[in-house]
Formats: structure tokens, sequence, C-alpha cells
């Protein structure tokens, strides 16, 4: 589990308790998350104010544990607060206004949102667990959706019915909105799900990902809905972004910068001529944000290492005329890239 | 269309600019929200900031209005907003990192939560449009669903299918995290969907909603699968819920306030014996939140008038034993209450 994290954001931000009512802060300072809760973490161990609704689960779950469960009562969390020197809060996920009521009680706020980027990079044993099995959902509903897939369909019923097939599955809820994009489409990286149908030929470009236990998975696949001949510009790219792809996680290292390993993908879609055409980061890290830090960009200055974990996602974009982007989800493991995407096929698939 | 929505929030904050990068804010001021983008609103009009993901929609969107589209430049926005006396900006949905460095840019902030909130409470024909929309869905969803619940399906699935079929009819997204409850787990008003199994003979309580242009719908509906002859209380407590949740129907009128629209449906139950069993509010505003103002509580002193809308929601829990809660989404129109549910049946279904 998980409960070493409170220390680590302790010891990072210098303050002498951390206190959040952020969702995935609390997932990760103690493995938990309640609707109008809060946790506080000081150098004895983690306390999580909760309500009637969360609090039999939690004490459950607790027990034995350095995480003690309290009915959540505002007064008795500022003034347990207003004890400490200083409180570390995020600057970021913290409403101005409950920033001034701590303040109002005198409370010394001391900013841990490096302190959590910093720390959430590197993942432990069973935050790679919670991925591994979002990802695993994520590609079997994929394998499952494909033989579904008819003409006729729109973008957001092939959307709906992957969704539908993850949750099936058992994940408790999407990383991100799905992006299904038929056609040209798919040349626009971010494309917004609509209701375009799906004729003979097109290709079709998915990004997809759910959680398990709050932690992502990102993936994405492009294939084509049967062959109409008119594709050769699009399978020349497609043969180069899955070179590129794969060259990602033979040759990043551990030790290498964000930007290094950017420049593997980069430079191999530069040689085949698409350089222009590549126009975002090779990756981004992953966890229980869809975005998170370290960045594989052409400015990722952060050096990556064992137990983090990011997208490898090169693309290639031809306005007008198709888009073509292949995402797994990848950690490092013994200093080389270990993929969690195992089960889809990667070779171009043509329904 | 809903472009009127700043001026009025303008007038009600008394700042001489407001500013958001809130997504249901923005939403609100104009009708559009973009991911990393804001809007800025002054006596002469709206302008949104946004990327060029958004930027071609936007620009047919607003063409001929007084909404203005422009590139989002972080810099640009802090330049014009401290040319205003004042900025109002959220301080519930702004993070403390954002205001302080508007002050450090020397903006004077003046908070605008009080004039959404009021603002939001009553909606215009576009706003109960978008509302009217997505209660049809929900209510076409759940008529869908009822044929194919079948016994050993577990909760998470039945949530799965109907989250799928809203999608396919339409819906952008959820309200809210479905409720499944299966037999005694529906007497836990706020029960997270799980992996029981269903049985013949449970009682079955769903709670879900779906979203258009932002704007929710919000229903509950309680029902048997199959009959076994155990069911006396609940079938007693159903009659005196439904007739609760009518009586409202019948008997609300603009002009109460929130505290006495409660009191009509609690009065009820209290009379047949189900008092200190209806454990929450009768009801809550819905608009582009799920929980907005007013409350239809014991403690909902604000007055309800024409165009808001809210839940229609009495319920009755017995520890253990069984829960019924009957929801609609309403308004008020011409001074009575008007459902936007029709097509779903509310005498007790037994499948």
């Amino acid at each position: 589990m998980v409960y070493t994290n409170g220390k680590k954001i302790l010891e990072l931000c210098g303050a002498e308790a951390v206190y959040t009512s952020c969702e995935y802060m609390m997932r990760y300072l103690i493995g938990f998350a309640a609707e109008n809760g809060c946790v506080v973490v000081d150098k004895t161990g983690s306390t999580l104010y909760t309500d009637m609704r969360y609090a039999e689960a939690a004490e459950k779950m607790f027990a034995g544990t350095d995480v003690t469960v309290a009915m959540h009562k505002r007064d008795e969390v500022l003034a347990r607060l207003a004890t400490y020197k200083s409180v570390g809060i995020s600057f970021d996920q913290t409403a101005h206004i409950e920033s001034l009521n701590l303040e109002k009680a005198g409370i010394t706020l001391v900013n841990v949102d490096d302190a959590f980027n910093t720390a959430m990079m590197v993942k432990n044993e069973w935050e790679l667990d919670n991925i591994a099995k979002a990802c695993e959902i994520a590609e079997d509903a994929f394998n499952e959706l494909l033989p579904e897939i008819k003409e006729g369909m729109t973008e957001m019923e092939v959307a709906a019915l992957l969704e539908y097939k993850m949750r099936k599955l058992g994940a408790e809820g999407l990383s991100f909105p799905t992006i299904v994009a038929f056609g040209a489409h798919a040349a626009v990286p971010h494309h917004e799900t609509g209701v375009t149908k799906l004729k003979f030929g097109d290709e079709i470009l998915i990004d997809f990902g759910c959680r398990i236990n709050g932690y992502c998975s990102d993936i994405t696949r492009t294939f084509l809905f049967g062959d109409d001949g008119k594709h050769e510009a699009f399978k020349k790219a497609y043969a180069s972004v899955l070179k590129a792809h794969n060259l990602a996680q033979e040759k990043i290292t551990s030790g290498m910068t964000g930007k290094e390993a950017d420049a593997i993908a980069r430079e191999s879609l530069k040689a085949d001529g698409y350089g222009d055409l590549f126009t975002h980061s090779l990756g981004h890290g992953i966890g229980l944000n869809v975005h998170e830090q370290p960045g594989v960009s052409p400015r990722g200055e952060k050096v990556l290492v064992d137990g983090m974990v990011f997208s490898d996602e090169p693309g290639v974009y031809e306005a007008g005329q198709y888009g073509i982007r292949i995402e797994d989800t990848v950690t490092l493991k013994n200093g080389k890239v270990m993929s969690f995407m195992s089960k889809t096929q990667k070779e171009l698939i043509i329904l």
C-alpha cells in the first residue's frame, strides 16, 4: 500500500503538516478518497476526516495502519491545523476562498505542489499494479470493440460502446473523454467526438483510457475500416509512426532526460520526412492524473528513472487528409522501457 | 441563447469586469467552454480566449454576437485585466495560485460567487431546453434498460449499460457517477455501485443523470426485480414516498420558500409514520451543476420563483432492509411545478 507517500511529501515540502481536500492528493497520501473529506498528515501519521457514508469502509481498510479515521468537522480540522508551525497545501488545487479561511485562522501556508509533482512521478508497486490493471482493461475493451464496429455508427456511438466495455470490465471511470475520430477528423489531435457516421474506407483513430483506484491508462490506436485503395500515404506514414513508437521503447533508458527520450522518436520521424507533421510531445507522465510529470518533450529537462510512468505516443497529422497516433502507457524497470500494453495489435489493422 | 448572462453577473457583482477559466462559469457566461481557455466580460461584451483547437468552431458559433474570440495568451489577458478598476472572480472556483498571480499583477479582486449562485438559479429558455433534453435522454435510456436487466448482472454492469444508452442517445457525459443499489444497499442514500449480483426478488434503486451543453438531469427510480412475496413493508413505504413525491408537484407554487416546499412532502411522510426515515432534503437546484441553489430543505430560506429548476426526491430508508427514492427534475412555470419527466412509470414496476 501507499501510506508512506505522506512522509515523502512532508519531507519534500518542509512543513510540519500537510492538509488536502483534493481527491487525487488524498488518494496519493492514503490510497483512498472521500467526497467532502480531507486528509491531514504529520510526523505521527495520517488522519482521514470523512462522513458516515465512508467511515465504515475506511475504518475497515485502515485497521492496523497509521491512518486514523475521524468525523469531518470543519472547525476541529481548522483548530488542529492552527497548532502547527506551518501547513503545506496545494496552491494549485486549493480554492482561493479556502486558503483565505486557513489564513484567517492564523495558519501559515506552504505550497506543496512541487513536492507532490516530484513525489508522484515515481510509482510504488501498488500504484504500478493499478496502472497495469487500467491498461489491461483498456486493451481488452478495445479488442472486444473491434468486431462490433459497423458502417453507419457515429463517432459518439463507438465511444459509448468502448466506454461501456471498460466499465463492464471493472473500470471505475474514464481517464478523460474518449476521442473517436473518423477519416480526416483524425488529423486534429484533440478532435471532439461527434455524430459523423462511419463509411467504408475510413480511417479510425481512438484515444482512450480508464481508471482503477484513481490511476489512469492512456492508449491510442489508429486503423482502417476497410481498404478502399486510397490509403497509400496513410500506410507509409503509419509504418513510420510505428517505427518511431517501437524505437522509443527499445532505446529509452533510465538516466535519459525527457528531451533525449523525445528526440529518439522525433529524429526517426524527421529522417522519414515527417518532422513537421509530428506536432506534439512524444509523451507525458501518467498516474492519478492523465497528464502529469515528467514531460517527454523537446523541453523535458527531468531525468527519467525507474518507476516513472509515461506515454509513448508519436503522431503524424496531415491536415484534411489523415492523422496517425500510436500510444502505449509504459514504465521504466531495471533501466529499460516496459510497456503495459501487450494485448492489442500495433501492426496496421484493416477491419 | 445565453449571452445576456454576462451582463447579469456584472450588475450583480459590481466589478468593472468578470474573469473566469472555470468550465461551468464559462458555459454560463457564453454557452461555450474550452479547455485551457477563459472568458472576460465587461460592459462592451464578452471575449473568449482559447486555442487553435476551439477557435474555428467558436468563431462560427459567435459570428454576429457580442462575443469576440481571441487566442489565449496569458500575459495579454493579465495586462487587459489590470486596466480595470476591479475584476470579479470566483473565490470558490479559482485556485489560490491563480488569485495570487492576479493580485501580483495589481488587479483588485471582487468575489463573484454570490452573483453566479443567484443569477444561475433562474434559467432562461435555452437553459431549460438543454435540461429538458438531458431529462428526456435519461428517461429514454431507463426505459430501454428495463427489459435488459437480468439475474446475475452486477450493480456496475447495470450502471455501465445505462450510461452506454444515455451516451448513445446523445448525452455528452454524466451528471454524476451513476448509483445502482441492489437489495438492502438501497438503504444507503449514496451507495457506491459495486459488484453485488442481482437476485430474484431484489429491489433496485437507480439514481442517475446526463448532460447536454453542460446542463444536467437528475432522476431516481426504485423498482422490484420479481416479487418474492417478502416486500410488504417495502410496498407500503413505496406508496407513501410516491404520494409525497406527487403531492410536492401538486402543491409547490412560486412564491413559497424552499422550507415550505420541503414541508409538503415531509409532513405527508410524517403522517404516514415515516418522518424519521426521510433523512435528507426534498430537493436541490439543478443546472450546470447537479447540486446548486436553491435548496429545497428544512433550512431553505430562498423563495422559489418561475424558471428555477430543482429535484423532487422524497426518500425512505430502513437500514439493512430497504430504501426508496423517487426523483424527478422539475421547474416552476406560471407559478406551478412542471416536471421534465413524463416518459417513465412511477407506479411500482415489478420486472
